[in-house]
């Protein structure tokens, strides 16, 4: 029996366990990225770990997430990350060079090679065919500073692809119909693996688009095969060298399969408010917009943004529509400035903004009140835009551009106008924007900590008896958006969890974090599927900082699960679910002897008001077990 | 006796009064601009004027302070501008055109033209030689309205330039110099008009750089004959028919005169906080820099950036400085990203941000704490920059420049390099971003109004007796910021003066806003020169919001005593400052017989605690006194 390509990679890496689906495995890591809205966090990990130099292949801290700037924490952030990066041997991207993922895919990716990001599109780097996974904060400052990450060894699902796309088609009606077949949790433990002759007809920046937005999936992963247009693509970067031809063995067995056939796709958007709430434009109709907004990790390469300069080019964005552009890369923008591309897109009426994350994130370009924005994103959450009653559809940079000019949502297909094939073209490997941190180290280079910068919280040894009084009884599905709000207002204050504390819980209850500053010890009672989305950190750093000691829930969802754990914060679940009834804000809860109960299957809670014991289930693995005990990931590191 | 260019312009225009300095007089206004961070409350202000059409021969609504949009007021701000621009005749230009100094000398500048503006910059175009005036946004709306503007007859001051400027040392330079002999106050009251053989080694943006940051001096405005140098820039932005010489008399009488020999210039900066604060670079030394900002209605012209062009190229961005470019227009955009320059400065290592105001009213790019930042704007005030401990230096394009490759303060004739000519071009008029109210009208448009703007608070007529309370006893120099801060928190809120009128006076006194609202009707007592600096319509509204009365003080800066009478506050003098000492907060002052009263040389004032009586100087004209009468300009005005 063949193996797939993601069992080949992980195979390659294994330093322990057996790839055994659900069960837990380490494996070397060859490259790390952070993104600075994370990378704060990551670095302060870091630099509590005592390492001296990194012990992966490569690692870059890139800048594109924080770049407005309204005040002095950002640059703030900015300097602080370079200084780390400077002391234990990271490559630092500067703000301007573009989004992490567009960049890591440009100059550092490699076909076979493991990359784990904090970021939740770090999969864009599958286009390549690498193993690419995002993670929370402390597991990629885990993996600089040991090379290794541990995870559960993911089932394989394959998307054949066959036939290929027509014109005003193009890799994001791809990702949208994967999305529309297998739903926002269709990717859940699974990586998913891209084979069959459609491949051929997918740019290495096509299929990039298509892992990008695989993380929408919940997709462990995404991957392609690395073949003659990866050799192309990497030699058009100025690194031939960095090639390797990689693919699934011809019998290798899948968990699943979903075949697509590309020629009978059609232009798709997904609608508000989730990525897989996706149907034709065709079906959807020709609604008004107000605003078009171009670009993000997802559709700003340069392929994508050549299309929408073809499209646009002597034509006038609709004058109730305001056009924006935001490239992937600084190489990108500096081309499109080259060759008469960017000059077509201002002549159209293109707003032309950084080279960042930007509107994608929410930072910027939010659109007017009740306004339909066409977006060329992977997330379309309700307020996501930064303007709570706006409706984001998210549509392909071809989509996007014809209905800037229209007006209205557009099918390309239907509007009678050829799309020119765009050439692709030759980069230099370029680095104006890097700073290498040779000749620093540790001791030459002082940390720069702006005063928005505090010290990330740490937990202490797990206790002999806990006491906490119950300050929350939330309900179902409470997302980690709900915990710990990120909007314009808060991002930039990512590295000051202290203030970000005031701010927990605070559309649920406005009295959260004074009422968990008055109990001192707290718990908090949930419902189903607690911390469900984004896979912040701060959703759990926050509660610990407040003095969260157990969440008790009827279940729990796995990355905020694993981040409480990391955190050192009990996730218990109810035995008897409707135990959660019986339980209310102000009682106080004792876990008796809970150094030693942690280490069993059942943990008794006593409601200390009514006397009352619960059985909870506590599902820990060794490993977490450990952690608990020693009050998080960081205390279990030597030196730290 | 011949006439200066400054009082032709204003003698071609003359409705009322005659040109003697320091009497009102009434002229025709052709043009109007308006930017969108006061524009929301000028065009609240025209809606309640019941006009239809705009009286004067253009009028156009530019977009370029709030274009961040972190959140929907933004763009509720900018379609609601729109909707009354269509409504009543004036063009809007959409976000992403650029900044509205830039793009008014591009496209619709005249000489020997009248123009008001709602924005302290205005004078820009006094490049082209154009009687051009910064104002409050209620007289903006006026002009708009009734085609007139009433001022104060200034006085005329003479520049007369000889010789040219070297490489290395630019018209930037030339402004700086002037602010350094004349200072911050030296303008008040009075026109610059520039003279003199220099004059024609110089180049329209060039004098419009100088027009521009003479709003630095105090002064009405400032202006530059119109010669063979407007008729070529006028010929390259396509609209040659649009040209007149003008000059002054050869034998005018000025009523001072300063002499510039420009080849005896070098490069200089104004150092923190002040543009007045002017030294040489050689002389200040080679300080380490964080950042280099480019761009502003001050130094943001298709020379300067070319001249940022030839020096970035082939070099790269120091790695401890952060580089950002914002140029001023979409055509200059779009000229740089067809002919390479723009290509050269990406490959640089410099970040494109959007052509708006941006960095330059502390919308972005803050650089971190501590920081030191150049920058080619025109102001350096502390925590302009959004970071309240940065040191800006004010500088040159080229400067700017030079020193983002050295991470050093650098001047550039001791740099070693020649500096390239740079040729002017031809430039198509564009208007890809221009929305026409053609075929709109009161009728069919109707206001488009989001949730965030609120309509301007309005006075009531003077009742017989003022009651007021004491709510804040200030020391000398309130500025207007001191008054209403504007930062880029509160900037998004200019629409909504109940929102603003919580962060009245916030610095000074955290309890401002509470106070008055207990306490109903209110009166401020100041110190000398109170409501000094920016001209900002906001520090008069909220106070009116917020039920004061009247101000008693013992002097007003000029343009905020105005703003005051508009709103129908009294801007009262102690005859006595030494009674100033004797008020505090709490107590109850009476002003009886008011209607009577402030028809009156003298204004009596009774402390009802104490039983004493203050004697106050009201100073009010006749315009004035029937103002206050009626509760402000608005009021007065028929049908509004």
């Amino acid at each position: 029996m063949g193996n797939t390509l993601t069992y080949k990679i992980l195979q390659a890496h294994l330093l322990e366990g057996t790839l055994t689906p659900g069960s837990e495995i380490t494996i070397k890591m060859d490259q790390t990225l952070t993104q600075d809205s994370t990378g704060t966090m990551v670095y302060l990990q870091l630099e509590a770990m005592n390492v001296d130099k990194i012990q992966t292949e490569l690692s870059v801290a890139y800048i594109d997430h924080n770049t407005l700037q309204t005040g002095f924490e950002n640059a703030d952030d900015h300097a602080f990350i370079k200084s780390v990066a400077q002391r234990h041997g990271v490559l630092f991207s500067k703000p301007g060079n573009g989004i992490c993922h567009q960049l890591h895919l440009e100059n550092y990716g490699k076909p076979g090679k493991t990359l784990l990001g904090s970021d939740s599109h770090t999969p864009t780097g599958g286009g390549l065919g690498m193993i690419a996974i995002g993670a929370g904060g402390l597991d990629v400052a885990m993996a600089m500073a040991k090379g290794t990450y541990s995870l559960t060894v993911p089932k394989v699902i394959q998307v054949e692809l066959t036939g290929s796309l027509r014109p005003w088609v193009s890799a994001k009606d791809v990702i949208l119909y994967v999305l529309q077949q297998l739903t926002v949790k269709g990717g859940v433990g699974k990586v998913v693996e891209y084979t069959g002759e459609g491949v051929k007809s997918l740019s290495v920046t096509d299929r990039a688009t298509i892992t990008n937005m695989g993380a929408e999936l919940g997709a462990t992963t995404s991957i392609f095969p690395s073949d003659e247009n990866t050799q192309k693509y990497l030699t058009e970067q100025g690194r031939p060298q960095d090639f390797t031809a990689l693919a699934a063995d011809p019998d290798a067995i899948y968990d699943e399969t979903l075949t697509v056939d590309l020629s009978q796709l059609t232009p798709l958007a997904a609608m508000p408010h989730s990525p897989d709430n996706v149907d034709s434009i065709r079906h959807i109709g020709p609604i008004k917009i107000d605003q078009v907004a171009i670009g993000s990790c997802t559709n700003a390469s340069y392929t994508d943004l050549m299309k929408v300069a073809a499209i646009l080019k002597g034509h006038k964005v609709h004058q109730d529509v305001s056009l924006v552009i935001s490239p992937g890369s600084s190489k990108i923008l500096s081309k499109l400035a080259q060759n008469g591309a960017l000059a077509a897109m201002i002549d159209a009426g293109a707003r032309i903004i950084e080279n960042a994350c930007g509107p994608c994130i929410g930072m910027g370009q939010s659109p007017k009140s009740g306004a339909v924005s066409l977006r060329t994103f992977n997330r379309n959450f309700k307020g996501r835009s930064g303007t709570l009653d706006a409706d984001v559809y998210l549509v392909s940079p071809e989509t996007a551009a014809i209905s800037a000019i229209t007006g209205l949502l557009t099918d390309g297909m239907n509007s009678g106008r050829d799309l020119p094939a765009i050439e692709s073209v030759d980069f230099t490997f370029s680095d104006q924007f890097i700073v290498y941190p040779e000749g620093t180290n540790k001791e030459n280079t002082p940390v720069e900590m702006g005063p928005n910068i505090k010290p990330f919280p740490r937990n202490t040894a797990l206790g002999h008896t806990v006491e906490a009084t119950v300050v929350l009884h939330a309900g179902n599905n409470i997302t980690t958006d709900d915990i710990m709000p990120s909007d314009s207002r808060l991002l930039p204050y990512r590295s000051n969890v202290p203030h970000l504390a005031n701010y927990c819980f605070e559309k649920i209850d406005s009295q959260f974090s004074a009422r968990c500053k008055e109990a001192g010890s707290c718990a908090i009672i949930g419902g189903e599927n607690y911390g469900q989305g984004s896979s912040r950190e701060h959703a759990a750093l926050a509660p610990l900082y407040l003095g969260v000691k157990f969440v008790l829930a009827k279940s729990f969802a796995r990355i905020h699960r694993s981040n409480l754990i990391n955190s050192g914060i009990m996730p218990l679940v109810f035995e008897n679910p409707a135990d959660y009834d019986e339980l209310a804000i102000g009682q106080k809860l004792v876990i008796e002897q809970a150094d030693k109960q942690v280490q069993e299957a059942v943990i008794l809670v006593k409601n200390q008001e009514t006397g009352k014991v619960y059985r909870t289930l506590s599902h820990f693995s060794e490993l977490e077990m450990q952690m608990i005990l020693c009050g998080g990931k960081i205390n279990s590191i030597k030196g730290a």
